[in-house]
């Protein structure tokens, strides 16, 4: 064979290798009927407070399952794992988020032919997550009112990505300068079509709307999956 | 010459670029005998409001100037400018930290001349900006009541590198279970040395200890440099 018409093997990346792993974890959690939510927030915003009250809400209807994200530490998979869900806890070791690696590390710890809604609770910030898939359907934003109704306007790239956002700490906003209407409008500014529901998962205010739309949105998904 | 004595340049890369402008920022500040302060928080944690109170209580004994770092916006920048402060907006365009050379370009823009101490609030997230120098001084912590005292244990990067913490909003403690000495140990475990304030940038309260530790050490340090 001549030099010219020598084969020449052409790799043309097309996906990032974390989209790469993203969409194998997705096709994965896809085959199995499990529908993924990748669940943001700021720290301490109340994601696994939430995980919690929608855990014991959907108790008999979908079976959860969660990898709990931190830095460091345990803390969260340790109150998850006390209600008896199944709960992988990835450390990053300084990393500041989760990504599609990690938790296909995770999901061969965890038994998923006994799980429906997989919650994957991200490291605590409005800005990184955002920009890595990890296999998720669905992208959950949890705000919280003590950080205030301009944080749509400092961090645009996470409320334009989300499909649902979760405000958090209701029962908080006769102690605070928190302007509802104004966080709805800098919302639909970057994002026309997300539900927002107020909750406060210290009460149990506002929790049923989340979990009901979070039910259907899981049914929907896992049945468009089999078909 | 031969071969083996041509004389090939050698370059060691001790410092990373961020790191080397960073040294550079910092000599131009001491030399100018400016006390920069790097501010990182969660977002919402009130870096803003600490520093409308500290330039309130500082009137007529330092003379602030600040840097303001957002992913997008000026929010921030306008209430400071509302003071009378002088002040720059960095919009970091998605980046979820200042680095050193976008404070060198907002250090052009700012009368330095009529500066004692500069605030440089960084982006809101508690990971990444601990990694990156800017020509600081001094690294100080807003944490705040409603993210919960489990913060030093899972953002321990932050905790560990910071020369002094502000709590902040206190008057929320009676409405959260906030559990004030399991904080201090966290933070004890990480940082044997950071002074903890308690304050309320709401009421006033705690404020004055944090002004007086604050402008006792940036009279130090402003002596040092200038020696």
């Amino acid at each position: 064979m001549s030099e010219s018409t020598r084969q020449v093997p052409v790799v043309e990346q097309i996906l990032s290798a974390n989209d790469q792993v993203a969409l194998e974890n997705r096709r994965l959690l896809d085959e199995l009927g499990i529908a993924a939510v990748n669940l943001m927030a700021s720290p301490g915003a109340g994601k696994t407070s939430l995980i919690l009250r929608t855990v014991d809400a959907l108790r008999g209807r979908l079976r959860v399952g969660v990898i709990e994200g931190d830095l460091a530490g345990r803390i969260d998979a340790d109150k998850v794992a006390a209600t008896g869900t199944p709960v992988v806890q990835i450390n990053t070791g300084g990393g500041c988020h989760l990504d599609a690696l990690q938790v296909r590390g995770a999901l061969r710890q965890l038994p998923l032919e006994e799980i429906d809604l997989l919650f994957v609770e991200n490291v605590g910030n409005l800005v990184c997550p955002a920009g890595f898939a990890l296999g998720e359907r669905l992208n959950v934003l949890v705000a919280h009112v003590p950080e205030g109704h301009d944080k749509p306007i400092k961090y645009p790239g996470m409320y334009t990505v989300v499909d649902a956002l979760v405000l958090n700490k209701l029962d908080l906003l006769p102690y605070l300068d928190f302007d509802l209407e104004a966080f709805r409008r800098a919302v639909r500014a970057l994002n026309a079509r997300a539900p927002i529901f107020g909750v406060s998962c210290k009460s149990g205010e506002g929790v049923e709307s989340w979990v009901e739309w979070l039910a259907a949105a899981v049914q929907s998904l896992r049945q468009s999956s089999a078909g």
